[in-house]
């Protein structure tokens, strides 16, 4: 990106909304993967009209474009890997609505999902999407990501509550796809083309989403297994009968991650942690929760089970989950956070396969996530300054996705492609329909300017750092 | 087709499993719109290969492809409008696993509806979509058409049910979307593309759908209201705090003509009916119901409203309610069923509308169905050789139009466009979103040869029957 391009850019947006700062590109170099890098420019656009502009500059310069939400993805998304230009989207951050009658929300690309969750809350509503992130990440970036979270087992992923959205594409033509409305089929269903598509087909501009009423009482137990494999075997079992809004489960490992933040004494019989939340109307959960207590007492391979007594209980249990990724740092300085999925009646033999690839190739690896979606976050950790370390850790990956193939599962649940797994798609991906999707992507973006080297590792533009 | 061209099919499927005798054409010359169009040949492909070989010959000739399930389409899907060749899907009809454990079906396309719901069920599990030609419809023709029916409301659609899909593309390469797991971002959501392309990007040739455990109970309400903006009104009312598995309506017309079918005398006090459904677990429907009963006790405009007091009393109201479509031609030969979508807020102006433009323009219009989506069957009812009636109904369907889009809804909820809406298309799509829709289906069928002059009507082959 030369000068000339710097001038045009700030005259689409204004003066003070393009930096070319290395201090202030270094903001936005990096993402949640801890990669970087270093872009030629930023811009914060104010407007669809302006994110239009840029794109039509961008596609008759060309030069590459990322769009970017709060930079959380897990899978390098919003990283700069051909330079160019990073588009951050945090000015376009307002809720334009919330139609309590009709159950909907309109929500520029920048809000972040807490807030609109928040602001849903205020009209007794619900917008279920929660990923670990949900306080920092944008909308923007789930719909990208189709992120998920610990309610996906009962309410599904960021895909379902997406109604319609407002996008530009790569040339700067501005699409409107999906409805306002419960229903819709009229044309090609554009709108989940687009959600998942990880910023490589559009920029989305404007989002509707779909809220549901508000579940008016939840309650949280916590199950103790011995074993992982116990734990494992118990969340097909207890799904074949109870609707849990979320079955999250941590190993022995994260368990002791976390243990001075657990509103327990770390239980040393435990080999394995279930975290079950049961919600819905106010005089429902109470006998919902005893069903479950009930049941769960007839079955094996449970150390303790108990309700919490109190929100605070429950809350310290999910801020001691949500501790567990920050603090794995505290066993080994890097981490490849892996969210793959298997058919959850599976999980017993996928647990069982990083526990022998952790014991066969010395890796410490540990297991947390969503186990009621069979989406378990296998999480191995390395030194990167340690060449043997990086070797073993990289076999133990290529390993884990063998199995999770074998096993009929997905490489990926929630965190999607980007850099990190690029170079893995083809192990999921037979020929023709990894090429339809590299079609689609030069259909959409024939220059390849919109976050290039992202899912499709051969599309890597060239020069990097242009 | 020329001779040598049946030959090479013959060798493909079987010399008993294509035909060009013109009584076997005529059965697949037609489907729910009542419109004809003869075929070429009708073929019978017996396995997945079969369908690849067969489009590699089509792409190769070429000639046109229409594949069809039970011609159960309201808007004319499977009419074969340029000719060529009917791929009929009825021998591809095995449901090939039911996964208790992790609540998934697999199918091929040719599986009657209502056989996976009952093959389900016999493992205690529940698939939802119910469109009301279920005892005939196929799952291919459900899955192109992202069919519906009642229990939307609470369930949503067939798209919100397909895992993943095997699928011919137009030149005969085999691709395989989706997961077998409840989550996956592996690559472009090449699925939800699929579902709803109404036959023109892709052969379903294999289908998994996720289930759900099944409801333990159900109970069944019937609503009497004084005026039909009264019932459209109170919908909103009811989702804003209860949550039915079945939100129907039906409008004085409607009730009239399934008068017979009533399981109560037919009510002249009333101008509209709400029949309301909920389901769950054994112990919570009474108490849900009660809840919606005092509700209603609360609410105006309320004729009349009650519960039902039998399984058979429920399947009596449901029997009527299903046999209204095709009942209707007992006012007119013809009828134009359109099926709109508005914000169920909207709902009262839809109603009124549809009464204004029945008044001023004379023309018989009656209305029914999924309330609680805000789909509402508007239906015009015509005699075809009457050409004054003609221009009225077409008046009446564009003023139609005009007001759902500007309600914030749209064209179709559940039929598609098809041929019937697709001169419509672009009254609710703008011109980029249009193009880029037209651009896929390019990118799928360079050579136009996969149910040609569908949704988009530009691409109708020149030569009308090949």
């Amino acid at each position: 990106m030369n000068q000339h391009t710097i001038d045009r850019l700030r005259e689409i947006v204004g003066q003070d909304q393009v930096s070319t700062l290395p201090e202030e590109l270094a903001c936005y170099s990096y993402d949640g993967t801890g990669q970087e890098y270093l872009p030629a420019a930023v811009a914060f656009p104010g407007s669809t009209e302006e994110v239009c502009r840029i794109m039509q500059l961008a596609s008759a310069t060309p030069f590459p474009v990322v769009p970017r939400g709060a930079g959380t993805g897990m899978t390098g998304g919003a990283l700069p890997v051909a330079g160019g230009l990073v588009l951050v989207m945090s000015r376009l951050n307002r809720i334009l609505e919330i139609d309590p009658a009709n159950q909907i929300g309109v929500v520029e690309p920048g809000v972040i999902t807490g807030d609109l969750r928040k602001e849903a809350a205020r009209h007794n509503l619900y917008y279920p999407p929660d990923p670990a992130s949900l306080q920092f990440c944008t909308m923007g970036g789930n719909v990208a990501e189709c992120a998920g979270g610990p309610s996906a087992v009962k309410y599904g992923v960021t895909r379902d509550y997406i109604l319609a959205l407002e996008a530009v594409l790569p040339d700067g033509r501005l699409i409107h796809t999906g409805v306002r409305t419960a229903k819709g089929v009229v044309g090609y269903d554009l709108t989940r083309l687009l959600v998942g598509s990880e910023g490589t087909l559009a920029i989305i501009t404007k989002i509707t989403v779909k809220l549901l009423p508000a579940p008016e009482a939840r309650s949280t137990l916590l199950v103790l297994c011995g074993t992982m494999v116990e734990a494992a075997s118990l969340v097909a079992r207890i799904l074949a009968h109870h609707t849990p809004c979320t079955l999250e489960y941590m190993d022995r490992t994260a368990l002791a991650i976390v243990r001075d933040k657990l509103p327990f004494p770390f239980p040393e019989e435990a080999g394995a942690l279930l975290l079950i939340e049961l919600d819905g109307q106010q005089d429902a959960v109470p006998h919902a929760t005893r069903q479950l207590t009930d049941f769960l007492q007839s079955q094996p391979g449970i150390v303790q089970s108990r309700t919490a007594t109190s929100p605070a209980e429950a809350e310290q249990l999910w801020a001691a989950r949500r501790a567990i990724s920050p603090a794995a740092f505290s066993l080994k300085p890097h981490k490849m956070s892996e969210d793959v999925v298997v058919p959850r009646s599976r999980l017993p033999e996928l647990v069982s396969c990083t526990e022998k690839l952790s014991r066969e190739l010395g890796v410490v690896i540990f297991t947390f996530g969503h186990a009621g979606d069979g989406n378990i976050h296998v999480n191995i950790m390395l030194d990167k300054n340690a060449p043997q370390e990086v070797r073993q850790a990289n076999t133990a990956k290529q390993l884990l996705f063998e199995e999770v193939l074998r096993l009929g599962g997905t490489l990926s649940g929630e965190h999607g492609i980007g850099l990190t797994k690029a170079p893995y798609l083809d192990m999921e991906l037979d020929p023709p329909t990894l090429a339809l999707m590299q079609q689609i992507k030069k259909l959409f973006d024939p220059r390849n300017i919109l976050n290039p080297g992202k899912i499709f590792p051969s599309q890597v533009a060239p020069e990097k750092n242009i």
